[in-house]
């Protein structure tokens, strides 16, 4: 059985809720509700987030980069509590693709994530105790007007860009659709305007997993000094299983044993890929909130960009002046090319500047997290293209 | 959260594996020791079995069929535990592919199993309880070895036929390694000569979830009166989505609603989707044991057939004189066509007789159980072929 003695304490998570290290905080007070979609309005609420370079006089070159499900506004450089480097090094940074010597990266923790801006983690005000299952649900809309209003906290009327995948993704394609005069171009990248019934199935056993662990005391671990580790520990696990393909996973680890010449006989991690699996789920209740878990997990679940516009997705792009660049991965089964095709069918449909690319590789759904040459290729050139068009300097 | 008040308690469950129902069983008593590759003997042991049809005078129309992961050997006809109808209907019966009135059909329940045949749930008779983790780990090639030993208490010398699907299709391929003299006719469906990486990540993400349970009580639930129902129920959820399809998902649910206008902004089971899987979770555990759901799918993860034969699958079957019929499905995605023309083509360096077909469903790797017209044709076919060449009568 795998073993979590290294979980954080539980004053430590609900303190990094509230109390985010190494972030810059929106807080936004009783005369600023955030809407949600749920019909009830969150108040008072912050937002965690972190820039990197500068913004330019005009005001026109912020780049709006969006966090993925178990992501956060760590972009790069050191995160404050696992240690490692940043989510998106390979993309972010001085020359990098979305180049910080030429843009001004903006990154917001979500609205129900558990890194600083509010979620079911921090202190709910009204009892001075962690939210918990009080916290309303949330949908991508809600987590993107979230974002609207730190931008005009920010006085920033237009983003050049705004780029993230998978979950994301569905926050930039949200962006586009909410808001299509305040992006000049947008870069959703391994996503989907809809999350499929394989996608829901897959985080319904996450959530169970999660909710099965005696330890979640129907949500109120935190007040009670408990932690769902074990059942969050195999979500993960799952979960991770599905960021990566068949070959990539074969290629990697095989049929290999872990530090023995052959099977045990037992239910000892006899194989890499075991051990590696259990490594995950390990490191990843270290830094993350269940319930955090279940609210975004759910966000994503009730994605259905359609449904906004009398279930025809090219409604939500009709006469978007936004110009796009779509990138699927050919080994992503969790939101694969056929997904990101019919974002480009919709976009066309609404007579939108669109361009796609569908990268070989073995790497799955998380490629576009990796060092993966010809998406960071192509980003590259998309947002030069994108910049000359806006007027952008090459650099400052 | 799932309620799983229904789940049958702990007597019947221990009953059902040393007792069980519309059974026949063969006792194996000191003198007749199963040896393990574990390097052990079980011993007493007793294998459950059902037979269909009748054998000919010349003992030569037995059909051997093999259950997978989660089957038993009530092929047809009423479950004596589910009360629901058996797991092969389609294939087996009078005037079915697997013909009644032709062949005489045995059916053992596996060695690990929960339904009669020794395994984790079985009294150990040197403690007089359940055999819990005590019990040693198997493999499929152990299964094997137990059947053998019951087609010689049948006085069965020559099989006219070995099928099965999954993990029935393994034994099909160990059966046809192991006794190749023994074996007429073979019939692996949607499976593979080895478990890959991304299958064995699967089940331990299963095995985990199980184990994470507290009811589990490192496996001695039945002794003190537990039941690891949660972790076993979620198990059972991450499984069955990888049985079907993401095509078969979203033609039977896509996004649809349970019984509701609208999302509920809640954890409730709004997609039809998660009330499906749920319901697969809750009658699942009451049927089947949370240790032989850990022993069976390790089984399954050791399995790999080059291993034996110095990494070259070819020699599992080399100089074999049995004929072969392989199938797959080009939705399976958990023992994808590449599994199964890797049998073909160690079939093929063998020298052996075969025939392959890829069938095009929608219906996932559960396609091999159900009524899938061109799988039921290609069965009767190759049976009724190698009928004629064995010189069996047309129909008794």
């Amino acid at each position: 059985m795998v073993e979590l003695s290294a979980a954080r304490d539980v004053p430590a998570r609900h303190s990094e809720a509230d109390s985010p290290r190494d972030s810059l905080i929106a807080r936004f007070g009783a005369d600023r509700p955030l809407k949600l979609d749920a019909g009830v309005s969150l108040s008072p609420f912050q937002i965690a987030y972190r820039t990197y370079g500068a913004l330019n006089s005009e005001r026109s070159n912020a780049v709006l980069v969006c966090h993925a499900l178990t992501g956060d506004h760590h972009v790069v450089g050191t995160h404050p509590v696992t240690g490692k480097s940043g989510w998106w090094e390979t993309m972010v940074g001085p020359g990098k693709p979305i180049d910080t010597e030429r843009y001004f990266v903006i990154c917001p923790n979500v609205v129900g994530a558990c890194m600083g801006t509010t979620g079911p983690a921090s202190t709910n005000p009204k009892t001075g105790k962690p939210w918990g299952l009080d916290f309303p649900v949330i949908t991508i809309r809600d987590m993107v007007r979230a974002q609207a209003m730190l931008l005009d906290e920010l006085k920033i009327e237009t983003l050049f860009a705004v780029a993230g995948g998978s979950m994301g993704g569905m926050q930039v394609l949200q962006w586009a659709a909410s808001y299509p005069r305040r992006v000049f171009a947008a870069l959703p990248l391994a996503s989907s305007t809809r999350h499929s019934a394989q996608n829901i199935a897959f985080h319904e056993v996450g959530r169970q997993a999660v909710m099965a662990d005696p330890e979640w005391r129907q949500g109120r671990y935190l007040v009670e000094g408990a932690n769902p580790k074990r059942g969050l520990a195999v979500a993960r696990m799952g979960a991770h299983i599905t960021y990566l393909s068949d070959a990539a996973l074969h290629r990697k680890f095989g049929r290999k044993f872990q530090d023995r010449e052959n099977v045990t006989f037992s239910f000892d991690a006899d194989f890499e890929v075991e051990s590696y699996l259990r490594h995950q789920g390990i490191t990843f209740v270290d830094r993350f909130d269940a319930n955090s878990y279940l609210y975004l997990t759910r966000a994503m679940d009730y994605f259905d960009l359609a449904a906004d516009y009398d279930g025809v997705v090219a409604g939500a792009f009709k006469g978007a002046e936004t110009r796009f660049c779509v990138v699927s991965f050919t080994s992503d089964w969790l939101f694969p090319t056929s997904d990101s095709r019919a974002i480009v069918h919709a976009l066309n449909a609404g007579g939108a500047r669109v361009s796609f690319a569908e990268i070989v590789t073995d790497k799955g759904h998380d490629a576009f997290l990796l060092d993966e040459p010809e998406l960071l290729a192509i980003v590259r050139g998309f947002l030069d293209g994108a910049a000359r068009a806006r007027g952008l300097s090459a650099r400052r």
